[in-house]
């Protein structure tokens, strides 16, 4: 640590008045604070079912693609593995899904939903509408589309793993 | 788990060809996959200095903002406070950022760069800049702007905590 950095202290700033610097123009920041509000927003509409986006996404997966593989999802949604791997055992620890035998590949297993988990999904689906309507809630239809789309094209970089 | 469940189980979809379902309209789900590819890219180009997207935009604000408090910057950015604390306390362990006594509020802290902050700051902008200008490599300049004002559209919703 260096106290003798030449950092002005005055009063310190209004943070309600704080200079944003370049943030405000990075697509990163943008998104990262877009991400936190719907994030949290999902949150508060799931509090009574405990289901993450992520969870979500994995349910929605498996209801569509009965017998897939979790090497499959995994791809899929692009996450490691490993990760879904950890999604799958809460979702089957909650008896939501079920690993099963797979007729085709031994060396993997098939996921279902359970009835419970078919269930679930019934009474997932219009809370998730109404939390897509609130955050879509400042854009005509055609701005929603657009925002859709215009993040459908940021690309896997050359940076990604 | 109920075995009797009457989901179909035959050969397992080819993986190329899922059933994304509803979840390619998602708003919420677009997002999150544009933030994931955004943070694997960050990720990457910052692989030789450790820094996280949250760990930049403190520094930002720190360096904008010399003499905040992490309360400040914690509302600013809208994250809880212990988040912040922790951000800090990593950032400090690293000796780029120093918390000193407040002139002005004995209760907090007065957040500044240290030199190796300050140092670190001007290594980080032309990453930061590369990485933005990757990201958003497929859109036109309008379009760039126009998805960060769609972003920055979607409102803080009545769950958010």
């Amino acid at each position: 640590m260096d106290s003798q950095s030449g950092q002005a202290q005055a009063a310190p700033p209004n943070s309600d008045a704080l200079n944003f610097d370049i943030l405000p123009e990075l697509l990163g920041y943008q998104l990262r604070r877009a991400q936190l509000r719907m994030f949290n927003d999902f949150a508060g509409a799931m509090a009574d079912v405990s289901i993450t986006p992520g969870q979500f996404g994995v349910l929605v997966l498996i209801e569509a693609n009965p017998g897939s593989s979790q090497s499959a999802l995994a791809r899929a949604i692009g996450i490691e593995r490993s990760t879904m791997v950890a999604v799958i055992d809460t979702l089957e620890g909650r008896g939501l899904v079920e690993r099963r035998a797979s007729k085709v590949d031994r060396r993997s297993n098939a996921l279902v939903l359970s009835e419970a988990g078919a269930a679930m999904m019934e009474k997932l689906r219009p809370i998730v509408a109404g939390h897509e309507d609130r955050i879509a809630g400042n854009l005509s239809s055609a701005e929603r589309r657009q925002l859709i789309d215009l993040l459908t094209r940021l690309p896997d970089g050359p940076q990604t793993k």
